[in-house]
């Protein structure tokens, strides 16, 4: 009995409003080098558990939506990687960007897609490259950012800080609107340090996640008023979607689009914006930095991957290592990855000096090292 | 006319005492982890240049004996390696040990095959796992040593000390001989740091090179005086030499030498024993800490074997790169080593503690890794 109730009412959700998760893979990012290259960025390596970030993104909408009505947009270059990783996602969902244009317009052309299914469908959107521990709070979260979406919001997850991180974007509260949901009060950029334990200790700031929820309608109206290049460039888009015309259509117009993200063409200016802080163990897995956020460390704080890393002596190291083994003696909080084909070694604290790698292999010309 | 001089000195020289280098090649450390492996120990890696230890050890005797009257000492197992690495020594003056047992037997038997072809005959004992960066000063330290064997001595070289090492034993000089030699006063084992600094500072002490310079007849000799049961054991291999039945007679009686070093066995013990000092750019290139004193560094102190190091930010570095790129950013004083199928990475004042490696490597049975 419980239990039809449960299917009735899962049921009754989707009929009431469609959701169409919209799963963002576009990132060509460098943090990860030699592991992520310009033909296997970040969200295809299996950082976090076993399986690609892109692979654990979609399994964490099970429940949310089927893969059926999931939408991946992403760059010709990683099209191949996406259907292979997702195969439970139709081939006709894969988007593929004619070129990396920023968020705003990929996720226009997502919202014109759904569109074309349901014009009050709401979108899930959601980076391919984070990690979340608390599935259930997750899909919590998610659950209350529909329904206000439902309502005419756009709708972002703001996840509570529990750390001054300089590297995330915040998103002041604002009042109350419904159950946990607040209004928003203004997006703040990346803070310098004295300012992030300002906002920590406030409890008045959450990090932006990058993920937003919203109908088709709302967004489509929140793009002809904030956005009216790009919305122009999106109709005749959305016109041609699903005819023959609709890839010629894309080549020509798609390139019209501002290159501006959907936070600073639409989020930090509507006025119907609202916020779901979530709880959800969430990391953006920016770095080998972050690794032990989302792996398991040993008592000594080391995180190794692979199935043949000594460590003797080691603390707070991060070792990955491929088909050899790896030896760690005697090193604290340092980074040894091999990627196969190529290895690095920083301290971790210096994770983000791996772009200088990139930077000095792309100075040689060594291209198929990025 | 000058030339023709040399010729009849070289000539004469060679008439006066044959002159018969034996290089011993049965060490098998495990400092240098993961390069050097059971099966292909220190001497067959190219640690100081781009060839092999034992390889430069053969070319550095250039000019003091021809390869045919070279002898080598070793296992059975490096047995290939070596006629590999020395095509021009002849197959059957590599001598094969039947087992290790340190350096007294392994010298006794390359006594008894000198003293085969010449019983006057002067052996110049060298360890095939060195680096020598004067060569000329090393072969000039050599004659005069092979002069003062010819006269009956045992001669050993002594290295002048550059800083207060503790990882060398040391002879203490004695009274003046003839030319740069000296009597020796007494061997010195391995000394802690304040008695390394107290050596350096007196100027009395010379590092322990482990080269024997000494007549075959003499040295026989000595071992019946000093080592009477190696002696006995040599006695019958001796006799057996040359014929059918040597093998037989070495893999029978090898095995009753006493395992021990012709340090303690004789130059300790023998009264006989001179010291030629010499300032040849001597290096036992220990551990990979060693690198940076026989391989060319950058501006920053680093170390790079291989084409393809990136080193950025990095300092007092050994990097040892294989088929694959190595970036190191950011690091002090580390190595970083890849073997290709194993990868090691310590602090370089730690380079002793390759051995914890190999101890881990053993109890947990991966013979193929050692």
């Amino acid at each position: 009995m419980a239990r039809a109730t449960a299917k009735q009412q899962r049921a009754a959700t989707t009929k009431d409003a469609r959701v169409f998760p919209v799963i963002m893979a576009g990132g060509s990012g460098t943090r990860f080098w030699p592991l992520s290259r310009v033909a296997r960025p970040k969200q295809f390596l299996p950082l976090a558990t076993g399986r690609p970030l892109i692979v654990e993104t979609l399994a964490r909408l099970k429940g949310v939506a089927p893969p059926r009505q999931t939408f991946v947009v992403c760059g010709a270059l990683h099209a191949p990687l996406v259907r292979k990783a997702l195969p439970a996602v139709p081939k006709p969902n894969v988007l593929v960007e004619p070129q990396a244009r920023n968020t705003a317009p990929a996720i226009a052309l997502a919202t014109a897609a759904v569109a074309h299914l349901d014009p009050r469908g709401v979108l899930v959107v959601l980076p391919s490259d984070q990690h979340v521990a608390d599935v259930a709070a997750f899909q919590a979260s998610v659950a209350e950012a529909v329904e206000l979406a439902r309502a005419g919001h756009i709708v972002t997850l703001g996840i509570h800080p529990t750390r001054p991180e300089t590297g995330y974007g915040y998103i002041q509260v604002g009042e109350p609107l419904s159950g946990t949901a607040r209004r928003v009060s203004r997006f703040a950029e990346k803070p310098d340090r004295p300012t992030a334990e300002q906002y920590l200790v406030s409890g008045e700031y959450l990090w932006n996640a990058g993920l937003f929820v919203f109908r088709a309608d709302v967004m489509l109206e929140a793009f002809k008023h904030h956005m009216p290049a790009l919305a122009a460039a999106l109709e005749p888009i959305r016109a041609a979607w699903g005819t023959r015309r609709a890839e010629r259509a894309l080549a020509r117009h798609f390139p019209d689009m501002p290159a501006t993200s959907i936070d600073y063409g639409i989020a930090e200016k509507a006025s119907n914006i609202a916020v779901v802080p979530s709880r959800c163990g969430w990391s953006d897995v920016g770095s080998f930095n972050a690794l032990p956020e989302v792996r398991p460390t040993d008592e000594s704080g080391n995180v190794a991957v692979g199935k043949d890393v000594f460590l003797i002596d080691a603390a707070g190291c991060v070792v990955v290592a491929k088909d050899r083994p790896i030896a760690v003696v005697g090193m604290k909080d340092v980074v040894v990855v091999d990627a196969g084909d190529a290895m690095l070694v920083l301290p971790k604290e210096r994770s983000q000096d791996v772009r200088k790698v990139v930077e000095a292999l792309k100075a040689k010309k060594r291209l198929s090292l990025l």
